[in-house]
């Protein structure tokens, strides 16, 4: 099947309206009609070859949201018509101890949904920037939300479970003062989601533009933190702390506001490291930094069911594919509230 | 009282005799005839005033065991010639969260057994290089050991409970692969300990010449850290790493050997931080990099009933206490197996 799509055939060069081959679905397959897709930093950086060993053609996209258009024939979970998601993940090898507790983000032989491995044309997978995608059933998610909210759901498929999987992880709920570092596409879900879970939410920007913003996002506080009165004033505060900041930053600042036992968990990886951080902010009040990739399938679509349940999606603004290469040089501004989405209609023109 | 001690008057000075003042017992007081003390690598950093803020005179030592002479009208729990230990910590707040739960090496107002805040002469207290000290009866703790194995009882009230806590706080136990980084005064401690609980343990060292005495002491593997084969054949296997060097080191090389949840704590602080660790090191499995600070007052009790009961005492070499400042410099050299104690008789003199 030949599918319209959006990539790009080089790292220096912008992405552009290609045509691309999808396989037949096999037994398990589901074969989905794509609707929207979310705009996620990753997408960048591996389009751009900022990360080691992109394959081109690149076909970005893993924040997939529409309705399936064909099944296998083994496929019972899912029908034609059915509004369903795919993440980061299409494939894994489905025995290891990660895969068997549901954890198949944690496979060591996890495929992702753009630049991996697959024994379809090309020899790579190709993402949600395209009309049409075919995946094994195990990796698709059933979605319950309206179709009126589809749209901006498609971000909760990657961005949703980064930040819920670690929340869960580490049993966020009431009675938790929780902080979240960092309100962009990863950081608004996180602060939706912990408030959903009953926490108490501490939003922190570098920006006092952002202040409002977070307040309406759910957060009961928000603290500036270039600002050290108000670091300050939440010292040793903290049960938990998810740091979605990409950029390399100082993290002893965060560390102090932790209680004992607190831990700070990173979603975001740098491209260069961290600035080291002090052993001593650790040792005194055995304090924890750990770090957190996506979630499991059984737990993304938990996730879903968790924001269908309390009403959330992610804020997004929409956009159609050929505005990809502007839209990623507004992300790398800092201007969008908070994830741009693709109108995969739009491929079809 | 008047009690002979060993100390130093200034950082570039040796430590020499001289004479101190304890208080008189209070009614919640134990006096205490000490009879060893180990010698714990941050008397030497304490002393030499390589740590900010060390007050003189400086009476190091915090590792202490001796017999009860006096106690106050209020102390229950202790009488005259009973067997007793003190470690790093002689007083608290005595009313936080962290007081209450017995984790009195989290108070905010722990003070150590040197170089802490008191109102007692000089101001600031004295540790264990001396004949006599008196301690609240909160912060003394019952030894079970023959009182033929009193000086190697010593170092376990802080290179003992250091390595104990972590280790109990994270569940080792049998079933589990545990790590043990240095094998110095702290880390063949944790060995013995970890072996004691029933992990399998595996050393790691950078010295060849370690292997055997590893294995003596209780480890069931030991990898040269510096052999990346041996590192690689242990790859993601570890559920827990107790890394004990205070040197700063590579930590990415044991991020790799965890599993999936897998943490690292790290018990020694460097006086220049660790390279700063490889985030993705983190995220891909979810591992953590966490701190732990000694450990309570009912956990060191916990601890040292438990070396009674399996037989645990620490592998030392006594000294005079004229021979510190020599044992210091062989320390440094790593000369030592494991721990010098001194034999606090040499201070009658």
């Amino acid at each position: 099947m030949t599918v319209k799509a959006y990539g790009a055939h080089a790292g220096d060069q912008p992405l552009e309206a290609m045509e691309i081959i999808r396989r037949a679905p096999g037994a398990h397959d589901v074969q989905i009609d794509i609707a929207y897709c979310g705009v996620c930093h990753s997408d960048l950086h591996q389009v751009r070859s900022e990360w080691a060993g992109t394959l081109y053609p690149c076909v970005p996209g893993h924040e997939i949201v529409g309705r399936v258009s064909t099944v296998g024939a083994d496929v019972s979970g899912f029908k034609a018509g059915d509004l369903v998601g795919v993440g980061c993940i299409v494939d894994s090898c489905q025995h290891c101890e990660d895969c068997n507790e549901g954890l198949e983000n944690y496979c060591d032989h996890m495929v992702g949904t753009y630049n991996g491995p697959t024994p379809d044309a090309p020899g790579h997978t190709l993402g949600g920037y395209s009309r049409q995608i075919v995946v094994h059933e195990r990796y698709v998610l059933r979605i319950r939300h309206s179709e009126a909210q589809l749209a901006a759901v498609a971000p909760l498929l990657c961005a949703g479970i980064t930040t819920y999987s670690p929340l869960r992880h580490w049993k966020v709920g009431p009675g938790h003062k929780v902080g979240v570092v960092g309100i962009g596409g990863l950081g608004h879900m996180g602060i939706k989601l912990a408030h959903a879970m009953g926490a108490h939410v501490v939003a922190f920007t570098t920006s006092e533009s952002k202040r409002e913003a977070a307040l309406a996002l759910g957060a009961n506080d928000v603290v500036v933190s270039r600002n050290a009165d108000e670091m300050a004033a939440h010292a040793k505060s903290f049960d938990f702390i998810l740091n979605t900041v990409a950029a390399p930053h100082d993290l002893n600042a965060f560390f102090a506001l932790l209680k004992r036992d607190g831990t700070m968990t990173l979603v975001g990886a740098p491209a260069t490291p961290h600035p080291s951080p002090q052993v001593f902010s650790l040792i005194m009040k055995r304090r924890s930094l750990a770090g957190s990739l996506i979630g499991g399938i059984p737990e993304t679509q938990e996730m879903l069911d968790f924001c269908a349940e309390h009403g959330i999606v992610a804020d997004i603004e929409m956009i159609r594919a050929d505005e990809i290469n502007e839209a990623y040089e507004r992300m790398l501004k800092g201007d969008v509230k908070y994830r741009f989405v693709i109108d995969n209609a739009s491929l079809a023109a």
